[in-house]
C-alpha cells in the first residue's frame, strides 16, 4: 500500500495525518473546522483543502473517525453494536459517493451499547481504544477515554463489550459558566490547584451525588474556606471524583489505561490514585495506531 | 398584640402579608422584587411600598425571611448554627436600623451545619420547616423542602438538628438550557408526562449518578425512543430521581414531609412512591405560620 490519510473529525476540531505504509506518521496538522464550523453542504470543500498539501494519487485510502459521521457530520454511518471487535468496525465503514479528487474515503462508524432498555453510544473513542489495544500489545482491560462525554470502555478478547458515558467535562462547563458556583470563580482556570482538586475528589466520594456534593463549591466560597483561584480545581475535583464514585471499578486488579490528552489524563490519574487505584496512561497517538490499524484490514480486503 | 406584617423575601419574588393578633391571614399579596431585583439602596423603599397598603401604625412588628438576610440582602443576618431551635433562631434575628415608618423590621437569619469540614446552609427555608412542625402539631421527622436547592431536614425534639442540600432544580435548568440534551427539549415543559416522568426517576436510581444518567436523555432521543415532548417530564424525573437515590431515607417508618409549591411537592410525593416511601404534603401555608410563631416569642420578649 502506498500509504493513506487519517482524520480525527470531531465536533470543534479536525486532525489529519499522512501515513506510509507502515502507519508511520509522515505530516500531521489541525485546524478548527469541527463539524460545528462546516456550513451546511461544505463537507467534501473542508475535506479537499486539509488533504490538498499532500498531492494524493486519486484511489488513496482516507479514513475518517469521530462526530464526522453522526447525523449532523458528512454523511451518517451507522453505529456497530456491541460487542464490536476491529473487523466488525471496518465492514460497517461508511463511503462517501464521488469523493473530492476521486479519493477513497470512508468514515468509520461510532459503537453502540445498551443496558436496560437505554442506550449509549460513542463516536471517534472505539478508534482510540482499539490504537490503545495495538500500542500496549494487550487484547483486554479497562480503559477510560476522559473528556466533554467521558468513556469507561470494557475490552475482552479485543472485543469492546460494554461501555458507559459520564457527562463529565459537560457538567464542568455548565457549573464553571452557569451556575451560582461560578459567580465566585475566577474569569481563567489557571494551572491545576493539586491539593483543592484531591479535597474535591474525596468531597465527591463523600458527598454521595453531585446534587449535594456540588453546593460545597458555593459554601467553601461563601464561608471563605478556600480561596476564590483554587475553587476551578476544586470544582474539577467535584465533577472528576464523581464519576470514579459512580462507576464500579473493578475488583480484578487490573490497572485502567488513561487514553487522552495529556492534562486531562493526568487529573485522572491523581484522582484514581487518591481512591487506591493504580492506572496507566497513553496519549493521543493512539488515535493514528487505530486508523492505521483500520487502514490495514480495509487494504486487505 | 395588634398583628403583624409576615414578608417571605427570596431572591426573586417578594410576599407580603397582614396577620392578625391570632397568625391569621388578613391579607396578601405577592411581586417580583426580589432581592436581585432590588436596587443598590432601594430596600427602604420596597419594604415601605410593600407595606404602605396596610397603614401600619409606628412600632409595628415586621418579620422578614429568605435571602433578604443574605450579604446580597438588606442586612446581612448570620447564620444561626444547627442545632437551632425556634427560640434560638429568635434571638438572632437582625433588626434593622432607622426602618421606614418607625416599624420594627427584623430579618429573620438562615440556618447553618457542617459536616467533615464542608459547610451547608439555608435561608427561609427553616421558618417553613418550623410552621410546619405547628401545622401537623409534631416535634421530629424529616422534611423535605424541594426548590432550586432542595433541602433534606432531620428535626428532634423541635430542633433541626441537620440538614443537606441539593442543587435539583438548579441542575435541571442548567440541563435544560445550557446542555447538549437541552437541545432536542421542545421550548416549553409543558404539562407532566407522569410516565417518563417515573421512567427518568427509576433510571436515576439504575444509573448510580446523573453524570451517567443525564446521558440517557440524549441518547433516548438520538433513537427516537421517547417523544421529544416527553424529554422535559424524563428530565425532571432524573434530576428529582437522583435527589432520592443519594440520600439516605430513614428506615424509622416515618413518612417524610414534603413542604413547598403544590406542582413541585407533587412531583416528590410521585417520586417517592416509586421508591416505596409515603410521604406527607404540606402548602406554602407554612411560611405564614413560621413567622406567626417567631413573631409570638418576639412579642414575649
Amino acid at each position: 500500500m502506498t500509504g493513506f490519510v487519517a482524520l480525527d473529525w470531531g465536533t470543534s476540531s479536525l486532525r489529519a495525518a499522512r501515513l506510509d505504509a507502515n502507519g508511520q506518521v509522515l505530516d500531521e496538522h489541525h485546524s478548527g473546522d469541527g463539524i460545528m464550523h462546516v456550513p451546511f453542504g461544505g463537507f467534501p470543500a473542508v475535506f479537499a483543502a486539509a488533504v490538498e498539501r499532500w498531492h494524493l494519487p486519486p484511489g488513496t485510502l482516507c479514513l475518517a473517525s469521530g462526530m464526522v459521521g453522526s447525523r449532523q457530520g458528512w454523511i451518517e454511518a451507522p453505529y456497530c453494536p456491541c460487542p464490536a471487535d476491529f473487523g466488525a468496525v471496518a465492514s460497517r465503514v461508511a463511503w462517501v459517493p464521488d469523493a473530492p479528487g476521486g479519493l477513497r474515503v470512508g468514515i468509520v462508524p461510532g459503537l453502540s451499547t445498551e443496558v436496560g432498555g437505554v442506550p449509549d453510544v460513542m463516536r471517534g473513542e472505539e478508534v482510540q481504544i482499539f490504537g490503545a489495544l495495538r500500542v500496549l500489545g494487550v487484547h483486554d482491560g479497562a480503559f477510560i477515554h476522559p473528556g466533554t462525554h467521558s468513556k469507561w470502555v470494557r475490552v475482552e478478547q479485543d472485543r469492546i463489550v460494554s461501555f458507559a458515558t459520564f457527562m463529565t467535562g459537560e457538567f464542568y462547563g455548565l457549573l464553571r459558566r452557569h451556575s451560582i458556583i461560578g459567580r465566585t470563580l475566577p474569569p481563567e482556570d489557571g494551572p491545576l490547584d493539586e491539593a483543592a482538586f484531591l479535597r474535591g475528589v474525596l468531597h465527591a466520594r463523600e458527598a454521595g451525588s453531585l446534587l449535594h456534593g456540588a453546593f460545597s463549591g458555593r459554601t467553601l466560597a461563601l464561608f471563605a474556606r478556600l480561596p476564590d483561584a483554587a475553587l476551578p480545581s476544586y470544582l474539577s475535583g467535584l465533577v472528576i471524583g464523581e464519576e470514579l464514585r459512580a462507576h464500579q471499578l473493578d475488583n480484578s486488579g487490573a490497572h485502567p489505561v488513561l487514553v487522552g490528552a495529556d492534562a486531562l489524563t493526568r487529573r485522572y490519574q491523581l484522582a484514581l490514585t487518591a481512591h487506591g487505584v493504580q492506572s496507566t496512561v497513553l496519549g493521543d497517538a493512539a488515535t493514528w495506531r487505530g486508523l492505521a490499524a483500520l487502514a490495514h484490514i480495509l487494504e486487505l480486503q
